[in-house]
């Protein structure tokens, strides 16, 4: 279930024919490029460009990733997909997705995928601060009170 | 070139991280999908979904396909496939495209792919005509005079 | 880490250059496909093949996908996929996978999928029998005694 | 139809189920792929690895891409790649392609690419003598007499 408490991204878009494979469904690899394009949404609508975050010296390298199939999907069919950070620690961040159908809000799939902050020799890095401070605005605040 | 005497559809979207490769720029073989969804973009706009032509009974099989490449793209990069009807015979058909940058216009890759119109046993048919009829109303009329 | 009680498949090959992305590596989903291929040459060397499944009527659709990144893999690595059963059920069945560097068998990625049997008209349905077998005898034996 | 003068190489493998589409065939755009692990392929049993080229500084980029599509393959079938040298220029190369099934040796798709060597920073290239003795050893020798 996407989470309430936070912000939560979504990007629509058309199954491709390329995506189906012969069971006349989408190919269960290609939601994990929809799950990428999805966190490529999600700091691209949060005003931050991923491609400038790698042209800064970094990468989030995907150290894990995790889907779960509940219904397929389509050529041709319309379908969002919704992303958030689950978790944003100083190495690292883990997004949430949902893959649903526009029209019904259907969910179809949903995984999240786990990243760790490296610079381009291939350490292990803090993740810098400007980017740090876009994804932490979407953790849940403590309760007041 | 794109020709100015019929009608061109244009879908915009952003390059997916998935679709670069070692060399920093989109794969080559990633502008055929943009094709493919150029054209499921035209009849889509033009009022006929080609998942209605395939449960209808038909396929529009692809029997050659060319591209040229004119300037890398990249990723996060925007960009426009534009597609347009280049012929239309009673079995088949041929579209030309252009992949542009969506903000300079600049035209990075150029194509055309054939096919062939066959029913679910494989036999080469002629195109129906509510399918024909989308796609004739793209065909240049002759000079009058 | 692989099980040293049952069947263990592999399969070498080449990485080719259209799975690298602009990070120089292999991108995250093309592993999901190399464990498709994995679990095909699974059964292909056991003797089933898959074709055959789905021809006879039934699928093996994918419930759940699991990946972990361990170290990158690079264009023109020949690569091994070791595949196993790591669990039978009636209607459903799992496998492990790991994706090696062939010369040094140093461990890149490893992995789960889980699959539920259904038939062509989308019911959950058993394992049919000579499909069992297949999977079964890689099911460890409990200890002698 | 393949030269009958030159060096052919060929690489044999099972097509993915992940390449396969709705049509229940291999998506036309897999085989630009086939082309360039057939063109890898070929300079790595010519002794001349490509990752070695790219490392010394250079890339085949690719200009143009064709493919004539004569008859489908599907999952888990067992396809050969042909690919030779149709032409070598200082600064460019022109492979050609034939996609057969393995075991009749029916051919399923032909193709050409033609590349344009270019240096890191972009710029149209001389290709290196080394790697341009590997491809030239390709082209027949005119007739004697």
């Amino acid at each position: 279930m996407a989470p309430t408490d936070r912000y939560i991204s979504e990007n629509t878009f058309f199954v491709r024919y390329a995506e189906t494979d012969a069971m006349g469904i989408v190919h269960h690899s290609v939601y994990i490029i929809y799950f990428e394009e999805a966190r490529s949404h999600y700091s691209r609508v949060r005003g931050a460009d991923y491609a400038d975050f790698e042209r800064s010296g970094y990468w989030l390298t995907v150290a894990e990733v995790h889907a779960r199939y509940h219904a397929p999907t389509r050529y041709a069919q319309q379908i969002t997909a919704r992303c958030w950070v689950e978790e944003l620690k100083s190495r690292g961040v883990t997004f949430g997705y949902e893959i649903v159908d526009t029209a019904s809000g259907k969910v179809h799939v949903t995984g999240q995928s786990k990243h760790v902050c490296i610079d381009h020799q291939g350490r292990v890095s803090r993740i810098p601060d400007w980017w740090a401070s876009v994804l932490a605005a979407d953790i849940p605040k403590p309760p007041q009170g």
